[in-house]
C-alpha cells in the first residue's frame, strides 16, 4: 500500500495551495504536458479524449441549428489583418509572424491566426452577392496562436484548440438573434453536459472583443472563487462588412451591408471541468463528458474465474457505456487511486465473493458511495447511477455558485467582499470606464458581465456614487 | 432550361482537358476555393464534409487497433528539427519560419510543423522509461505546412489537413508489424469506404521518407492514368531513437533504444475521390463517404400535397440515411444538375403522379439508372441501391485499374507504354539509383512502389540490362 499512498499524496491539497493542486491534477491525471516549445502544451490522450467528447457533442448541437463546418487557412497576410482598425489593435501585439517560407524571405509577413474574422470576411466578400446567399453560418475547429508571456495548462497558452463560428446575415435583427442563440447553445451545453452552471450576460465596452459592437459571455465560478470566462458570442453589426466591403443586393435590388457575428469556446473548458468538479483525490468527470464512464477493477484477479467474469462484464457494459477494464498487475488499491485521479466517473469492483453472490460493487467517484448491485441488472443500475451522478454534480455546482455570490452597495462592502468572500460580487455601476478601471486598480476584480436578468440593488454606482445604470457581476478572474 | 444547360456546360469535358475538368469540378461542386493567402486553400462546406466523414470512419478504425489521439504543438524549434540529419535535409527547404512573436524577435526560429516526428520523439524521450511504458501508439489530426511553389486543390497546397500516427515499440519486429498493419488499415479503408483499389508496396530508397528505414505506400490510379500516392507508412528502426536518445529498460534491466513508426493520410484523398469516380457531370461520391447519400427532389412542388409528402419522405429516410430535401424555388432540372455536380449518391424524384401511385423514383448518380419503388418499401430499396452502387463503383474502379497496368520488358516497350498506355507500368529493376534517375529523366515516369506480390517478369533491368532485383510499378504521378 506504500505505493498507493504515494500516488495520492502526489496531489497537493486544494485548501493548501489551489494553484499547485491544479497543476498536480493536470500532471497526475496525465491530461497535458509542457513541451520544449515555449508556451505550447501537449494534449495527452486523457486530456485530448475530453476535448474529443466536447467536440462531438457540441458539433452535433451546432448542426442542429444549421451550422456548416469549413476550414480556413492558418495564415493571415498582414494587410488583411489591418483592414478593421479596432481588430488589428487588439490582436497585432500578440500574434506570431511568419517571415520566411522555404529559403525565401516573404514579401509580406503572415500572422498565424489568433482568430479568423478577417479571413471569413475576405471569403464572404467573394461568395455573398444576393440576399439568396444569406445567411452564411460557418464554423471551424482548429488551433489558434496568441503569444502569451505566462502560461497555465488549458487556461492560457500560446497555442490552444477551439471552435470559431462566423456568420453573415441580411439584417441586424437576425445577427443579434444568432449571437444570443449561440450563447444559449454554449450555456446549455455547459450546464447539461459539463454540469457547470453559467452566469450569462453582456460584457462592458472595456471587456468586449476587438471590433465587436457587443460581446456576450458565459462565466463560470471555479472552486477557489475565481471566475472563468468560458465562451463568448460577438455581434459585429456591419462594422467588418464596411471595412471589407461585404455587400449584397436585397429583394428590392438595393445594395446593403451584411451583419456579422462570431462565437467561440476552447480547451479552457477542460480547465473549468477540473476546477469546478475536482477534489483532493484528483479529477472528477461528469458521466456525460467522461471519456471512460466506468472502470472495471477485478479483486484477487489471480483467482480462478475472476478475470473471465470481469472481462465478460466489461463486454456486456461496452454495449451501452464507455467502459474499460484494468487487468494490469497493479494492486486494487493502486488501481482505485489511478481511477480516482483520472476522474473516471465510476468503478466497478468485482471479486470472488461478489461472483459467488452474483453481484458487483459500483463506486461513485464524486461521493465515493458504494452500491452493491446484482449482476443481472447491472446495466440498468449503472445507467441510474450515472444519471444521478450527473444531476448531483450539477446541483452541487449550482449550490456552490449560489453560495458564492454576494451583493455590495458601498465601496467598503465591495472591497471587503473581494478580500473575504470568494466568488462573484453583484454591484451597481454608473457605466463609466473610469470606475471600472479604479475598481480593477484598487481590488484586482474586473467586470465579468452585465447579467441579462437586471435588478436595481442600489441607486448609485458602487464606486463613484453617481446614478447607477447597470447591475454588474464583478470578480477576480483567470 | 437555359440555366440548367449553363450549369452543366460549366464543366469542361474530361477528355478535352482533364486538368481543367478537375478544376471545374472542384469549383462547381463548391468543394474548395482559393484564398488570398498564397498557396493556401479554403475547404468549403461540401469539401470539408467529405473530410469529416473520412475522419470519423478512419478514426473509428484507428481506435479499434489501439490508437490514442493526442495534440502536439504546431511549432518546432529549429534545433529540434535538426536532430535527425536526413529528416532536416528533407524538410528544411520547404518549411515556413516564425521569427517574431508579438513585438519581439525570437531567439530561435520556429518552423510550422511540416510533420511531427521530432516533436513526438521529444515527448517519447520524456515519457518512456521502462518496457512497461511501451508501446506508445499515438495519432493526431491536424494541419501541416509545406511551402509549395505550385498548388492544386487537394493535391498540393502549402497547408493541408491530415492525420499523423507516431508509435514507439520495444522491438524491431513489433515496429515492422505496426507499419504494415497501418498500411493495411489504409488500403482497406480506401477500398471499402472510398471504393478506390490500391496497389500496395514498398518505396525505393530514392522515394522513401526523410529519415525512414523503409517507407510503404498505397498508390491509386486516377482516370487520366496518373498515379496518386494516397497514404504512406514508415518504419524508422531505431534511427530517430538514437538521434533523440529514446531509451527504455527492458525486462532484464538493460537499456535499449525504442523502434518507431509513423503513418499518414491527408485531404489528398478527396482529390483521389474526384479523379477516380468523377464524370463529365461532376463529382460522384460512393455512398459510404457521401455527406449526403440521397437528395429528395419534389416535382411540381407548387401542387397541393407534394412538398408535404416530400418532407414526410425526407423525415422517414433521415432515420437511416444522410438525406436532404431540395425545396428551393429552382426548377427540377436545375436541382438535378446541382445534385449531380455535387456527387450526391442518389436522388429521389417525387411528384403528383408518383404520390398517386404510392411510389417514387430513385436515380443513381453513377449509372443514372432510374428505379421506381413503392413508398412502402423505400427504406429497404434505397439501402439496396446504395449497397449495389458502392459495390459497382469499386468493381468499376478495379476494372479500370486492371486494364491500365501494362508490362514492359525492354526499354522501348517501357517508353512506348509511358507515351501510349496511360496507367501503371510493371517492369524489372536492377536496384540502382542511376536507372531510376535515367527513367525519370527520359520519360517523367517515377518508381511508384515495389509491390508486395513480386513476380519475375524478366531477368534483366528494363533500363540497363543488368540482372533484375525487383519488380517495380512505374508511372507518371501527381
Amino acid at each position: 500500500m506504500a505505493k498507493d499512498k504515494k500516488l495520492v499524496e502526489a496531489i497537493t491539497s486544494m485548501s493548501t495551495d489551489f494553484a499547485q493542486w491544479y497543476t498536480d491534477v493536470v500532471k497526475k491525471a496525465e491530461l497535458m504536458d509542457y513541451s520544449s516549445v515555449k508556451g505550447c502544451m501537449i494534449f495527452k490522450p486523457n486530456g485530448y479524449a475530453i476535448w474529443e467528447n466536447i467536440q462531438k457533442q457540441l458539433d452535433a448541437k451546432f448542426k442542429e441549428c444549421g451550422v456548416e463546418n469549413v476550414y480556413m487557412p492558418m495564415f493571415i497576410p498582414e494587410s488583411l489583418l489591418q483592414k478593421e482598425k479596432d481588430h488589428v489593435e487588439g490582436f497585432a501585439p500578440e500574434v506570431a509572424w511568419v517571415t520566411q517560407g522555404g529559403l525565401e524571405t516573404l514579401q509580406e509577413r503572415l500572422c498565424v491566426r489568433p482568430t479568423s474574422e478577417t479571413l471569413f470576411c475576405d471569403l464572404y466578400k467573394n461568395i455573398v452577392q444576393s440576399y439568396r446567399d444569406l445567411p452564411k453560418v460557418y464554423n471551424q475547429w482548429c488551433s489558434v496562436v496568441r503569444w502569451e508571456k505566462t502560461t497555465r495548462p488549458f487556461l492560457r497558452s500560446s497555442e490552444f484548440l477551439w471552435q470559431e463560428g462566423h456568420t453573415a446575415h441580411a439584417t441586424a435583427e437576425e445577427a443579434e438573434e444568432r449571437t444570443i442563440q449561440m450563447l444559449n447553445v454554449y450555456a446549455d451545453f455547459c450546464e447539461q453536459v459539463l454540469a457547470i452552471p453559467m452566469v450569462k450576460g453582456r460584457k462592458t465596452d472595456k471587456e468586449k472583443f476587438a471590433g465587436a459592437e457587443a460581446t456576450y459571455t458565459i462565466e463560470a465560478l471555479m472552486h477557489d472563487g475565481k471566475a472563468l470566462q468560458s465562451g463568448t458570442s460577438h455581434n459585429f453589426g456591419d462594422g467588418f462588412a464596411k471595412a471589407f466591403g461585404i455587400q449584397y443586393t436585397d429583394k428590392e435590388n438595393k445594395l446593403q451591408y451584411v451583419h456579422q457575428t462570431s462565437w467561440g469556446m476552447s480547451t479552457r473548458l477542460i480547465g473549468a471541468l477540473i476546477m469546478v468538479h475536482g477534489d483532493d483525490s484528483g479529477l472528477v468527470l461528469p458521466p456525460r463528458i467522461a471519456p471512460t464512464q466506468v472502470m472495471v477493477i477485478p479483486i484477487q484477479q489471480q483467482k480462478d474465474g475472476v478475470l473471465d467474469k470481469a472481462n465478460e462484464l466489461k463486454d456486456r457494459l461496452a454495449k451501452n457505456f464507455r467502459v474499460k477494464l484494468d487487468d494490469s498487475d497493479k494492486t486494487p488499491g493502486w488501481k482505485f487511486a489511478e481511477q480516482e485521479i483520472r476522474g473516471i466517473s465510476t468503478r466497478i469492483e468485482i471479486g470472488p465473493k461478489d461472483i459467488e453472490a452474483n453481484q458487483c460493487v459500483i463506486v461513485r467517484r464524486d461521493t465515493r458511495e458504494k452500491i452493491v448491485v446484482s449482476l443481472d441488472e447491472v446495466e440498468t443500475k449503472l445507467a441510474e447511477v450515472l444519471e444521478t451522478m450527473q444531476a448531483d454534480m450539477l446541483a452541487k455546482a449550482k449550490k456552490f455558485l449560489a453560495e458564492h455570490i454576494s451583493d455590495a452597495t458601498t465601496y467598503d462592502e465591495f472591497k471587503d467582499a473581494v478580500e473575504n468572500k470568494p466568488g462573484f460580487i453583484r454591484a451597481m455601476w454608473c457605466g463609466e470606464l473610469a470606475c471600472e478601471e479604479k475598481i480593477k486598480a484598487d481590488t484586482t476584480a474586473t467586470s465579468r458581465c452585465m447579467p441579462f436578468e437586471q435588478e436595481q440593488i442600489s441607486d448609485v454606482c458602487v464606486c463613484c456614487g453617481k446614478p447607477a445604470k447597470k447591475l454588474v457581476y464583478w470578480g477576480k478572474a483567470y
